[in-house]
């Protein structure tokens, strides 16, 4: 699919079909998280690909919001290295924010939705993944085809217009 | 250009050519940044484009990796709304970061470079923006054409092998 194409339909999904997704598209979208950037390429991220039912079930408590990660096709969970520092913390969500822009985008150019989810439970979260002392579940991604309608590109987004967001040289 | 080469061809670009960009470019790349996701939809951020060759100097000053954007053809100044809430930083940056993705593969799809810089010093930003006293500038992202050698699909990027990173259904 042309990138702007895939820019343009990518949607949060909530809702997914039953369909299952192929191992060759979910290695695509994590190859997409990989290749993204991140500040002086430190990297400070690792991918739980979650397919297993139990484990989606089980991780979507982690919020009230992330119920639909109970139903998607698959999760990738972002989890990152945790830090009390304020400056630390707006750098490594930047980056994952990046890496699950890169697979929203690859997905989106397979057809496959995706939605993010916050997390507020960490120690479930924590316990559910086994995850090191040291590390935090960040962030999850929802992906799945869409159940409702296909994804293809769309021309009004719900969002603020250009013009009162974009300022010119200066605010 | 297919989206999978526009993801695999993005990379941080540092060095710029001297060619302008086309205003049509641009504003595409914006729309990129307005269509990202951001959580429950809330777009906490604003863009301030800047292509006046002394702004790009003066703002290029706000930290020393930011040197880069005294040069570039264009920059884009990504605005938000300052917090001292870990929680709050945590999402407004992971936001930040899928607009600065969504921006950065519209870019490379057009084959102009880009490359985030961060800041550091808050107050000059704010002088040379005239931003208002609520609002920062959070991160920098610098555009053009590279001026080493185009973009193209990268085979090997310099990043972590996959296995590294990516765990199966738990850590």
């Amino acid at each position: 699919m042309e990138t702007w194409d895939a820019i343009t339909a990518r949607r949060a999904t909530k809702e997914y079909d039953t369909r299952p997704l192929a191992d060759t598209d979910l290695e695509r979208i994590l190859e997409a998280a990989r290749r993204a950037p991140s500040s002086s390429n430190n990297q400070r991220w690792d991918f739980v690909l979650i397919r297993n039912r139990g484990q989606l079930e089980r991780i979507s408590k982690v919020w009230p919001g992330a119920a639909h990660i109970a139903n998607a096709a698959a999760a990738v969970g972002l989890v990152a290295p945790f830090s009390d520092d304020l400056r630390l913390t707006a750098s490594i969500n930047y980056d994952l924010g990046q890496a699950a822009m890169s697979m929203m985008i690859a997905a989106a150019d397979l057809g496959i939705g995706s939605r993010t989810a916050s997390v507020q439970d960490y120690a479930l979260a924590a316990e559910v993944l086994r995850l090191p002392d040291d590390r935090r579940l960040t962030w999850l991604l929802g992906l799945g085809y869409p159940g409702d309608r296909p994804l293809k590109p769309i021309k009004n987004p719900a969002r603020k217009p250009l013009e009162e967001i974009v300022h010119h040289d200066r605010w």
